[in-house]
């Protein structure tokens, strides 16, 4: 790339909707890019759930970085991980190493929030990456596996119950997700348990779920949800997640051997490493354009900024926010090389969605509200138009449709060796009585043994 | 299943080829049926190469064992692993509890032969489990992202080989798929290294690949293979595998990141836990009606056993010999049920093949042989006929499709976080230099960290 050094150096760190589209919105443009992810994969996030509940294999939705830009030549890719920014040297460090640039684009999103209860995080299961997907399906696979060997009634229905944290759309699509597999999936997969009694529990700590939508949704959210058998407890905050579930403040407590955190987003290591301003939610406060208010040659956009658009408008931490600030800080770039003054950055809210399960949503843009089927269909149609890659498209309607036709969830595989897994296999004899055992929960993966 | 108590209880273990035909050859019959496997899942062994090659996901070529037996009143399935049995007491012994049997089916396969060297398997990868084949196909994608990385070119050498050892079908098929990835699929990935520039060695200690097969099909094989780039080693048999490749006995080297352990196999812990007699390869030795000399209520099947069958001929340790050998244990069963006596095992040779790269292939059954486009035609036929599941053998069928007119290979993931496995990533500074480091190798997954 001889030609190339003296143009601009372009550093994007982060493979999501927000980086991706910065680096495929600078094809052609007078500038070397080099993005950096730390996985190879770029991720349609909001299919994880599917994921995490068997609905969709890895590789449905998630494309390598890599194959994106392989003919994309301003562009190349490196698989490292940033650990902070030099900001007056312009240098972005990597675990390794380190980049100069002439404009950096940060796009790391977002990680967990537990609010300030970090613990949490070995008991609960967030879903952010394909990683704790994997770990959220396996956790519920071995839950169904261990209720089928006790013999303990106690043991089963802790088992059997599986609860989520946050009312957001993700929660939701969770607890839906999960009640369908354990109702339709699994109904007559196992002979001494019946799935469809797994009890599956929707947690929110403020009034209502769905509090981003008008109220009327929320409630035919919830309204779906109960017809698919969830329990949603609403004005209840968790005060405590250990190895065998959750408690409320008031001391009710809920057994579950699968607890999963959607509840809240915040900053990541690298957003408090920048050493700049940021939100009570550990977001790094930009201006108008996405820069840094002393660094206009850094953007931060995406679920890690808390930008204010140029009409006043916060901007929501949501895919097409980040796809349209990335696309904008592209333009924004290359209309300064160009000697062009910046144009402040406009969010265009095209409306939002939650699934609820296989054919029930909601959905809002501007005044028009809908729910149920045809909201649904929208859902689909807008996520598959949005997944990257023409195969991935295909793969994904393909089991979509396989499923509502059949009910099978192709992706229920355990691939790590699991066979003593001993977080939740309960000891019990299929033909005799044995002492219940049980270990401690663990959030990581034990090393296969063979 | 109050009705079943006094049927006969006829507890298979290992859900393969073998056990899975057995367990379904079963329908109908008066028996109650237990189906141990310590995963959840049927794996098409066949096309596991193709998931370590990231040409498909592990949802394409695995199904829910359970999925397949929902139907099935009479079998349950169990997530289990067997350790042993009372042979005298008729009691298969669990990880935790047992079963009590009337018939005992063992389908349990074999696991990797180091040949006495068994320190190999921390640095060699079999290729036997789905874990194992997304172990390689993670150690592969991240020796081509450490060459990316490095400024040091005999780190770039030794991440650009790759060596695979055994020059049987496995081997083979291996050997010509990295050459397919490497030559075609991230061809244009990479800015700093030319993938094709990757080098594959295929390691056979006999003097000739695929001695199974006639002298001139092997030829052919080794033929395509080498128009696909792969350097083919016969007659030299590896003395060392370390960290950093392989040396033969002769000393000399071979420096590479990835190491692939195609070479052979032998009995499992299980098959040395029964206390019977085994032949050299750890076997179990059964007669021609693949029972237990002593013992013919207890059957073993597939690759774990040594059968000599009516016509004097050795079982081979393919497929397609433990799918008969299951159908035929079932039938065994049923018929000493009505009272009938034994009819001892035939094997039905209905011919074998290996698959070279995407169009190639050999093929012979009988006096037939087929070698080039025509075998690969029939091996694609045959491997997708024997998948289990309509939708997998649609998914495997598109992939193939898609893979064949775009090269496109969708299952490229790194799903562990691995912004900074060290065990591959060298130290460098693309824009500048930094002593390269290098730590040790792992087969096992590092803990994954935030």
């Amino acid at each position: 790339m001889a030609d190339r050094k003296d143009m601009p150096h372009v550093v994007i760190v982060g493979g999501g909707f927000g980086g991706l589209n910065a680096a495929m919105s600078l094809a052609g443009a007078p500038v070397r890019v080099t993005l950096v992810d730390r996985t190879n994969h770029h991720l349609f996030q909001p299919l994880l759930y599917q994921v995490a509940t068997a609905g969709l294999s890895p590789a449905d939705i998630a494309v390598p970085i890599r194959s994106v830009f392989s003919r994309q030549r301003n562009v190349r890719v490196l698989l490292a991980e940033a650990n902070g920014v030099d900001l007056p040297g312009k240098r972005l460090l990597l675990d390794k190493g380190e980049l100069r640039y002439d404009y950096l684009v940060l796009a790391v999103g977002a990680t967990h929030n537990f609010f300030g209860h970090d613990e949490w995080g070995t008991h609960a299961l967030g879903l952010k990456t394909l990683d704790e997907a994997l770990r959220i399906r396996e956790r519920m696979l071995l839950a169904f596996e261990g209720a089928e060997r006790t013999t303990d009634p106690e043991a089963r229905k802790r088992l059997l119950t599986f609860v989520v944290i946050g009312g957001g759309p993700t929660g939701v699509e969770m607890a839906g997700a999960f009640s369908e597999l354990a109702t339709h999936v699994l109904s007559k997969d196992f002979r001494a348990i019946d799935p469809s009694q797994a009890r599956v529990v929707l947690v929110e700590a403020g009034p209502r779920i769905l509090a981003a939508f008008p109220e009327d949704l929320g409630k035919r959210a919830e309204a779906q949800l109960a017809s698919l058998g969830v329990t949603v407890e609403k004005g209840r905050p968790v005060a405590r997640i250990d190895d065998d579930g959750i408690a409320f403040g008031d001391g009710e407590r809920i057994d579950a051997a699968t607890v999963v955190w959607a509840a809240g987003v915040r900053g990541t290591k690298l957003s408090r490493a920048l050493g700049v301003e940021l939100d009570r939610g550990g977001r790094v406060k930009v201006s108008s354009d996405c820069s840094l208010p002393d660094h206009p040659e850094v953007f931060a956009i995406g679920d890690m900024a808390a930008c204010r658009d140029k009409n006043g408008v916060d901007v929501p931490g949501l895919c097409p926010a980040a796809i349209q600030q990335g696309q904008y800080v592209a333009r924004t770039i290359r209309a300064e090389i160009r000697g062009k003054p910046r144009e402040p950055f406009a969010y265009l809210d095209k409306g939002t969605m939650a699934t609820v399960g296989r054919k029930r949503a909601i959905a809002m843009m501007g005044k028009l509200e809908l729910a149920g089927f045809l909201a649904w269909l929208a859902w689909m149609a807008v996520h598959v138009f949005f997944l990257i890659g023409f195969k991935n498209r295909f793969l994904v309607m393909f089991n979509w449709i396989w499923q509502y036709f059949t009910w099978k969830r192709g992706a229920r595989l355990i691939t790590t060796h699991t066979g003593v897994e001993p977080q939740l296999l309960l000891a019990a004899a299929p033909d005799g009585p044995v002492p219940s055992l049980r270990t401690t929960d663990a959030a990581s993966k034990p090393a296969p043994t063979r």
